[in-house]
């Protein structure tokens, strides 16, 4: 019987990995990696960077999985997100299937496999395919939590909920009752949509990195400088990863 | 300038530990501790123990903190809360005016500073009523966070929100848009409360310790058998930390 596990890295800073992702990182024989394509080269160097902090010299294999294109312009998202996971499916599959029998594989993910990953949905559908393993799931620090450590706010306020959501929901109108809102995957459009009167935003790109920046204030002060900010970090890396927190401002 | 560093230090697991954590513990002069009451003694071992995993034989200053008593029967919550908050800002910012110029104090914090941990609130308003200190926090993993990866499953559905809550709020309603929910602060009153009908429950107790419970499932199915082991783990423990993740079911 294999084991896959699926460990949480953080957000880029080796700092980030806890000491049960660091056991599990070292007890692997080999890390399964996505290919993301060019623009994420230094994604691929910040994930390599925490690897040499724990690996102390030691190379497990690596086998890299191709990572089917999902159809952007699907107008039906979530059966473009099925299909693509499908095609997923099968490749996760093949690569554990190649794996020696009792191998421990590893995924590594950036942040937490509980928020926003589809590597825990795509391995399940691998079982229910008749793939055997024994999976296990580190959590990780995940961007919400680097977010308000860097702002050195709590998510919540007094009694009130937290809300977790995505740049698409977010543009199909704020959450019934707002609280506290983390917007996560936003590509900057739901953002620049949405209407600043009485909200406040603590925003945050390249959290835990050398390159962290960070925004808060008021929607409506802060708003144009975010975006621009967005742009030019942006066109300068190749790559963003960013977050942010909305909350209603009083009265 | 004193700095005060308030670290999240996970669910009762050593192995939560991250290395930012490892080392703001081990760079900390005094740990400021608050006082619980007797009930929590067997948290006050986990925490010795997940120090004495770090410190390697370092002992260094505790300064222990007073907790006032909190009126759980005053019928505002709100300013009940603000009152209690209050007296701790005296408390902390006696505790901090106490320790020698350029000292990094520590606070320890179950979870992370960010879920529903009132000291960075209350560090605020002790820097708000002229405390000055440097503060610095580092998250940790959560409850909803080990509450995933024990039972090894992602927090959202595809494209779908997560919504972090409390007992307290679950009890006055599901809310509007049900999606995940995250229950945390429930002393299973709320539990107890909720109408089975159409959701599915995954539950966790003392996650990342020994002691770890789980129980999914529907909750018409389930609930009687988590509101048991809840009563006996807290009778036989003299304390219980759970949490738990609500779904509606297909249909």
């Amino acid at each position: 019987m294999r084991t896959i596990t699926v460990i949480g890295i953080g957000m880029g800073s080796p700092e980030h990995l806890t000491l049960e992702a660091i056991a599990a990182i070292r007890a692997a024989d080999a890390f399964l990696m996505i290919e993301k394509g060019t623009a994420a080269d230094e994604l691929v160097a910040i994930r390599e960077t925490v690897l040499d902090r724990v690996l102390d010299g030691r190379s497990p294999a690596v086998v890299r999985i191709a990572n089917p294109k999902r159809d952007a312009a699907d107008p039906d998202y979530r059966a473009g997100v099925d299909r693509w996971h499908a095609a997923r499916v099968a490749l996760y599959s093949d690569a554990i299937a190649g794996l020696p029998d009792h191998a421990h594989g590893a995924f590594l993910v950036w942040g937490d496999p509980a928020f926003y990953d589809s590597t825990i949905r795509i391995l399940d559908q691998a079982a229910t395919g008749g793939m055997a393993f024994t999976l296990k799931v580190i959590p990780g620090i995940s961007a919400p939590q680097a977010l308000a450590a860097a702002h050195g706010i709590p998510l919540n306020r007094i009694g009130e909920a937290i809300h977790v959501t995505t740049g698409r929901r977010l543009a199909a109108g704020l959450p019934h009752d707002l609280d506290s809102t983390v917007v996560m995957l936003d590509d900057g459009s739901a953002l620049e949509a949405l209407n600043p009167d009485g909200l406040a935003i603590w925003w945050g790109a390249y959290l835990g990195t050398p390159d962290e920046v960070l925004v808060a204030g008021p929607l409506d002060e802060v708003k144009a400088d975010i975006l621009r900010l967005r742009r030019e970090k942006r066109a300068a890396k190749g790559w963003i990863m960013d977050t942010y927190l909305l909350r209603r401002t009083a009265g």
